[in-house]
């Protein structure tokens, strides 16, 4: 019989959906099984039956529900088909669908870096008995469920309009016993009898390119699922910049822009109702992170003048409101944060990341690159950190590269040269193009052969010696200077062949350059040599996926040895996470924020000449490779 | 030369349009033909060019503008034509439109009644000057905005995602800067330059029949105009229970209802936009009366409890919400207050009343009734107030009356019978039927000729002695007892007879009867007698129009000497306006709110009997009249 395991993989920033079919004689769990092929189901208990978190949705002949999955599982999850993956057996053709959790990205992060957090929203559940009506007082509902909560000990608070209008229903349909979900003197959501088990919240991550979302237990601090899609502004323009420019057309523009997301977070809300069952109106608790932009963007909030000097913000500290006043379809009176900014343009994205690896408690001298759309760079030295932010532009990322693609079926994500170049390509398929760790793989090994020179040109033929015939006869004259063909076309009808021109060596060494440039600055501003730098954290999704070896030979980074630098993923997103279930890690981003210097390298005189420096290549590396 | 003046007088609770023509030589200025002529027109400086109040909207040749108009008068109402009628003088035919400001209701109101009311209206403007955003520090705008404000003292405050949209905009076209408007610590505006002469809100009292609002100066505390609308919900039903009953339907009839009233309302602010041309948007606070059901429907919020035994509101106390929130078309970010209730049929009208006549702090026996479609009765004892709701029904205003209208050009307002019947009709033309106040009236001459008795019987005419035969030949048969013919109709073209049946009689009485064993309930909790009252105070429009001595007559009212009976009109506005323009009296609503006594009628074993008693007519009548 033949199982078919379908999941989710992030692959370079971009989550996908993965299948596998692998072949069983039903002698094996669904768990064991996957195990056996290298497929990931959490099953934090061993598969002991005991964690209930290797749930999968199945479709096919399954032996029966054991009474511990009855036990384990809700009425309406054995309804959707859901089991333990631990228990489940196969008893013909099946398909598993595997929800996604909390995977690779944590497992990266709290390698090192867990941080003892206690699970301690800032929203919390009561039930209350309320008194009954009687004739002879004539108090409101709403006073009297004040009342009852006044009694336990709250504070005033504050009933919203969109509770009260089904307030006397709610209490009502529960005998005058209902569970209040408060957020400090809010009252979030009145439900009708006790649901104090559920509580339920949301992290997100608003990249320019992708919006990630978690679902998250805020009793247990849990990653329930994961969704992910690209923001839909991506149709108004690839990068921040552009997307300002649009946004500062008019009001309609920016309602456009504010649109696109909002529908690109509710994908993901809707996603995450699939994968997990959970009804998003129970979803009481909102946290985000974006670049400033974003945050300005999702909010519908002018962020004209960012992108002029002196770029300012429309607003840096932290940002709150409600669900329903962004839009967002879960609870309407959900408390939703946007973190706060540090400037223009270093955003709460970076804040998260500041809380995420508990960069502000960490001692020595820890520099943190996270390269996306744009570079954003924290110096901290002993928890004293100065951050700035460069144009990196999405050169690294494969766009405005000739060759350049995004991670997907078909890119170059791996390039070594010995005799001849080789490759790998994801999907196994014939290469389309280059992607982002490719293209710094590839530039980082044409360096090493001296193809490239330190000052970026791509020799002539005749001027290398010693390199095999296969590589030299990949030389050719390009429209301006020379190029190197990276895969042959097979023919007209297999496409054209792939080629990095000297004009996307110059792109890649602007962007390398002013994110080099930005350290240098940085490094500079606290008295730390390259040789100094005690940890280097490369965050982003493009940190996971990038050959830290190659990113030192072309320069991209400080030279330090390589035991230092570790990936962090996307450590924003956790970030978001922790302070979505800690009051304490809330608090802690909004002193970081404030606390964090902040160099604008407008601004400063010695940028460009670092800027034009960092522009080179090492020279360093021709004699490394040999 | 003819002048054409028109202005807008309540009638029986409704406004109408009113015009007058006449003629003049030319010699006289706009005010004081208008005075020659009995138009009002508000003047508080008796025309001597200092108020600036006897605004008058004019078409037609006029002398010209004088340097204190121009002085007194803006620029933009030179162009819409306004003049100071104490200046203006017609060189020509011309029609001259006299804004309603605060005219006969506050008239009569403060006659006795003023109160040392200190303007001090819970939103405050500030003038800022906000630091100039710079390259060395990244501040957003609202960060640097609130650091302005607390500088200057404030308290920390909150600028809503409403505000935050265009803020950028705001400071820089103000060069930073800006005049903010604050309630408490939410910020409601912030607007460019210095806007601080200008504040303004709005009172407004949603009846069942009737919706008024007045634009009042917040700086002044002046009304500078009223207008008022049929409440849009009449289509779902004439009086409260019938739209209780409706908007528990469900959810979209409750929206339907309050859809309607927001409707309403917003035709209101729009008429007051007209009548003044102030921006709607200028407006920053808004304080509402109206009974607790009017208020539940007007927040959608669901009233189905308030009319189930043990009628139990949603809220009872104050109730905030923001202008958007409610659908307002003024600045949505306007803080909006329904003044408390007392219970599910007390509402905020009534503690209206108490806070503009300032019953709370009268002493001696103070009996208020305030008669519409509901009637609410208070009875206080220095100050000690006990509050009961009887349902009068509408018979009182005319409607369930089969000859009964409201109040407009061919209503019976008044009756007196002599040899025959007398009648003075609204307009002056052909008597189409009776308004409530002609109802009244005509009950009462009629019980004091003997017609009716005492049990409400319309006698046969063989049992009446002495009555002249013009009476005798209008009293006939009719479908179920005795009819009285009140007025003849003169043939078929002309329309048929004005009659006032058996069954008229009845509904009257129910209604009398109820409201006269509400307020001997009352008096008999506090142990206060008829002989005892020092003060009966008719609220409401229809208090206003009610001839006291018919009411008296008809035994409607405890038998007090009718020095003792004051209308002070409607009362709950003002009482709505005096919060609004001071926080000493909001406090003081809620105070008195939660200390006024309640009695529910229903729940008393002695209302039955005290209805039954107060259905009957007062026997001495007949005695009186002779």
């Amino acid at each position: 019989m033949q199982v078919t395991f379908i999941w989710h993989e992030q692959i370079d920033g971009r989550w996908s959906q993965r299948q596998k079919q692998v072949a069983t004689g039903g002698d094996m769990t669904v768990l064991r099984l996957a195990r056996e092929h290298d497929i990931k189901i959490d099953a934090t208990c061993g598969g002991r039956g005991r964690c209930g978190r290797c749930k999968v949705v199945v479709q096919g002949p399954l032996n029966e529900v054991s009474d511990l999955e009855a036990q384990l599982l809700t009425k309406e999850e054995l309804a959707r088909g859901i089991r333990l993956a631990c228990y489940a057996r196969p008893l013909g053709d099946i398909q598993v669908s595997i929800p996604t959790g909390e995977t690779e990205l944590l497992q990266i992060l709290t390698e090192g870096f867990e941080q003892a957090v206690a699970v301690e929203p800032d929203v919390a559940k009561e039930f209350v008995t309320v008194d009954q009506p009687v004739l002879e007082t004539p108090d409101g509902d709403r006073e009297r469920l004040l009342a009852a909560l006044k009694r336990s000990g709250g504070q005033d608070c504050q009933i919203p309009l969109g509770i009260m209008n089904s307030l006397p229903e709610v209490l009502r349909k529960g005998n005058h016993q209902v569970t209040v979900t408060r957020w400090h003197n809010h009252i979030v959501a009145v439900e009708s009898g006790d649901t104090t088990d559920e509580l339920f919240g949301l992290a997100f991550d608003i990249g320019t390119t992708t919006v990630v979302g978690g679902l998250i237990d805020l009793h247990q601090g849990k990653e329930l699922a994961v969704a992910a899609r690209l923001n839909g502004q991506a149709a108004y323009g690839a990068d921040v910049i552009s997307r300002v420019e649009y946004a500062s057309n008019g009001t309609s523009q920016l309602k456009r822009l504010q649109q696109a997301v909002v529908d690109t977070l509710n994908g993901v809300v809707a996603e995450l109702h699939d994968k997990t069952g959970i009804c998003p109106k129970k979803i009481c608790r909102v946290v985000l992170v974006g670049n400033t932009c974003m945050q300005h963007l999702a909010l519908g909030v002018s962020p004209t003048y960012i992108a002029r000097s002196p770029y300012t913000p429309a607003f840096s500290h932290r940002f709150d409101v409600t669900a329903g006043q962004l839009g967002l379809a879960v609870n309407p009176e959900a408390p939703v944060t946007f973190l706060p900014n540090v400037a223009g343009f270093v955003g709460a994205d970076t804040v998260g990341v500041v809380v995420a690896t508990g960069l502000a408690s960490r001692n020595g001298r820890v520099l943190m690159v996270d390269i996306g759309t744009n570079g954003e760079i924290v110096m901290s030295h002993d928890g004293r950190m100065v951050s700035c932010s460069t144009a990196a532009g999405p050169a690294l990322e494969g766009a405005q590269i000739s060759c350049g693609m995004r991670a997907g079926e078909g890119a170059i994500e791996f390039v070594e040269i010995g005799e001849d170049i080789e490759v790998r390509v994801i999907g196994q398929t014939r290469p389309r193009g280059v992607c982002g760790s490719g293209l710094i793989d590839l530039v980082a090994e044409l360096l090493k052969v001296g193809i490239i020179d330190e000052t970026g040109r791509l020799q002539d033929t005749s001027e290398l010696e010693g390199l095999s015939p296969k590589l030299l006869e990949r030389i050719r004259a390009g429209e301006a200077g020379n190029e190197f063909v990276v895969v042959w076309g097979k023919d007209a009808a297999h496409g054209s062949d792939v080629v990095l021109t000297q004009r996307d060596i110059r792109e890649l060494q602007l962007a390398k350059g002013a994110i080099r440039a930005g350290t240098m600055i940085l490094q500079k501003i606290l008295g730390i040599k390259d040789e100094d730098i005690d940890e280097l954290l490369l965050a982003g999704a493009f940190g996971n996926y990038i050959r830290k070896e190659s990113a030192m030979q072309m320069g991209l980074l400080p030279q330090v040895s390589l035991d230092k630098v570790r990936s962090v993923g996307n450590a924003a997103r956790v970030g978001a996470r922790l302070c979505l279930i800690s009051q304490t890690k809330l608090e802690e981003a909004s002193r970081l924020a404030k606390a964090m210097g902040y160099v604008e390298l407008s601004g400063r005189p010695d940028f460009q000449e670092a800027f034009m420096d960092a522009m080179l290549f090492p020279r360093i590396t021709r004699e490394f490779a040999r």
